[in-house]
């Protein structure tokens, strides 16, 4: 169960709610944005088929490594970190390789078997320079060649059909699933490019879609309305309000702010369709611990955030904090008996008040417990939100040109 | 080496920086600020007396536990991060012990023995709720009585001299390292509170407060004019770029940034002499991986920031792309035979070019290597920037006034 409120006054028009929920609908219906549909076809099958075929325990593999940058990662990371103390998690290893930085190679390489490892190979388009470059090394570093066994059998590729990388994979009898066309590296979580590396370690791939699945048809029967609210309410202030705090009381969150930063502010830093620059600034922060360093900012800076608090009520672990009286501290006895998930959710409170005695606007995500089907509506809650403030800048939510230059130049470089 | 450049247009007069400069020296002659002459009286002799004295590894400490929060914990993650790959390093395990999310304490015991445990209890003002939560829940999980030995030989404090803690220490015999009274938890790393674990795991601190002091000689010997320029930009302009990012290329500035993000955000956010709210807000963001996420709304959004990029010149390792054509992929060939350094490296001049075509203002920050005196001398240059920016914008750079309402509401929960 998740629930939402707005805690800020909104004086919105029902008209306008009416009508951005029929441009979602329209933009659903149009077949051009197909994240809205996941999953595609039989992907869930087609996974579960190959793991089963494939018996990861049987061939002793302990690691996944997800070969993937940018959208290619951050989901199944943020749903990982989301989810890894519940009690489906098994215990496989999953190694990203993402940054081009040689210490990190060095780091993933540590201990890192040929025999007990599987690599994913994720990349849309299927020709990103970090994602070819770790192949190039890993294939190198182990000695694997493109004609052989060891590489059919340890490797598959996720990426758009008829990639370069899905005609690679195809020449060499690698294994390939494949990415909609339609669906954007930063919504694709749901694709393949999530769900292969989360089911092998074990999480309920189709309880994460049941909840994304119960968000939409909420959502699209008019039953959810906070999305639209807060979309709008974000989209008429963005001058004055450009900076949206995501203020998460768990350190389960750390990742699912690094999905939240690429995929809001991916989507909705563009030129619009009037030719003004626009964007709203995205900041995922965690409680309690950035009370301590970035609330200072919130509560007495210049105003120009929105925050949304996000509560866990029921932690997998629990823990009391004991009863015991240390000398010259006793001030801090009050919460003696209680639990850390009582503590931490009434700091969550307590923050939240104070921030709104500051006329900051606020609004609340309440979650029961962190599980697949939560983890799975949350993913769907923010891409949803995005869809709609991106809309309502009058921007392309979907593309990303802005990053095309610095690739461009990069070549260049290296072919002067 | 480290050298600094300011890539946008300055129209500064020679005038402003000298007043500038000046008000820094007076800040620093006047004694309220401690940070600038860090370390203070004996310190570092201390610390390692203590350290040869206790010795760890006769007593097969395997585990340096910091229970601390914020400033507590910031700065020594920070340093850790960047220098983790050097040759200091030795194998001993940081533990944090800072979120009171009971998830992260449950992973923090795993494997944890208390006699391969060394504790070091940090915090300023001694009352810190989430670290004597943490505290008393050690202490009942291993069982051990204030009275004990294992108490008294296993644990640290590091506090204000005369705050309860130091108070509670020493009625039990433990030893207690103290910050000065003048020196702020955020700007506190170079007080035992940095200093101690990591000497302890190996690093040389007398290198790390030698690039300190070197940036601190050139500074006030005005030899050193970038930071005061970059400071009189970014207040001046701080209406229309509030936001100011930190675009790090290489993944050890993951922690450098939070550290950062507290350190700014905390230091200036504030309602400054003249009663107005103002503030600047800290991103910090690691490349290459966040060309795939951040890049787009730097580049095509609202133009509210100032970027950063940061530059390691020579990695501790480095690694080769293979000269391997992939079918398909030969569009990426041109990187074979370069280094990953050089390919990471290429990437933030192609990126800092892209963000200079849109106007946007740049500077960079080119760094030699990660090693002590280096990261030192990074830390010292944001702390100094911070004090001169936040002189500029009227505020009281050292404190922290608008989290205080968030306490005072948290314990009137539990009490009612």
């Amino acid at each position: 169960m998740i629930e939402s409120k707005l805690l800020f006054e909104d004086k919105i028009h029902e008209d306008d709610i009416n009508t951005l929920y029929d441009a979602l609908k329209q933009e659903e219906n149009s077949g051009d944005v197909g994240y809205y549909n996941l999953p595609h076809d039989n992907a869930v099958e087609e996974i579960k088929a190959f793991c089963t075929d494939y018996d990861f325990e049987k061939r002793g593999i302990k690691n996944i490594a997800v070969l993937g940058i940018g959208g290619s990662s951050l989901g199944t990371k943020a749903i990982d970190a989301l989810l890894e103390h519940g009690e489906n998690r098994n215990d496989m290893n999953l190694i990203y390789f993402e940054n081009v930085d040689p210490n990190e190679i060095v780091r993933n390489f540590q201990n890192l078997l040929f025999e007990e490892t599987f690599f994913i190979v994720i990349s849309k388009s299927g020709g990103t320079i970090e994602t070819t470059s770790h192949l190039k090394f890993i294939l190198h570093s182990f000695n694997i060649a493109l004609e052989s066994d060891a590489f059919k059998e340890h490797f598959v590729f996720i990426t758009d059909e008829n990639s370069p990388l899905d005609r690679f994979g195809a020449d060499f009898g690698v294994k390939r699933f494949y990415i909609p066309l339609n669906v954007g590296g930063r919504f694709s979580v749901f694709t393949p490019v999530g769900l292969l590396p989360l089911h092998i370690v074990g999480y309920d791939i189709e309880k994460l879609l049941e909840g994304a699945g119960e968000l939409r048809a909420s959502f699209f029967a008019k039953e959810e309305d906070t999305l639209c609210k807060k979309a709008l309410f974000y989209a008429k202030n963005h001058e004055e309000i450009p900076i949206n705090v995501l203020f998460s009381y768990s350190s389960a969150f750390s990742y699912f702010n690094d999905w939240y930063v690429q995929l809001w502010g991916e989507s909705l830093g563009k030129i619009n369709i009037d030719g003004s620059k626009v964007g709203l600034t995205p900041i995922g922060i965690i409680g309690s611990v950035d009370q301590h360093s970035f609330l200072q900012l919130i509560i007495e800076g210049a105003g120009d955030k929105s925050v949304t608090m996000i509560k866990v009520k029921k932690f997998a672990n629990d823990l009391v904090i004991p009863d015991i009286s240390l000398p010259y501290l006793e001030k801090n006895d009050f919460i003696n008996t209680h639990s850390f998930t009582e503590l931490i959710n009434a700091q969550c409170d307590a923050t939240m008040q104070s921030i709104i005695d500051q006329n900051i606007p606020v609004d609340t995500i309440e979650i029961e417990k962190l599980d697949e089907k939560n983890a799975g509506y949350m993913i769907f809650y923010y891409e949803l939100l995005t869809s709609l403030v991106g809309n309502l800048l009058r921007v392309n939510t979907y593309d990303q040109p802005g990053v095309e230059l610095g690739k461009v130049i990069l070549k260049k470089k290296f072919e002067s």
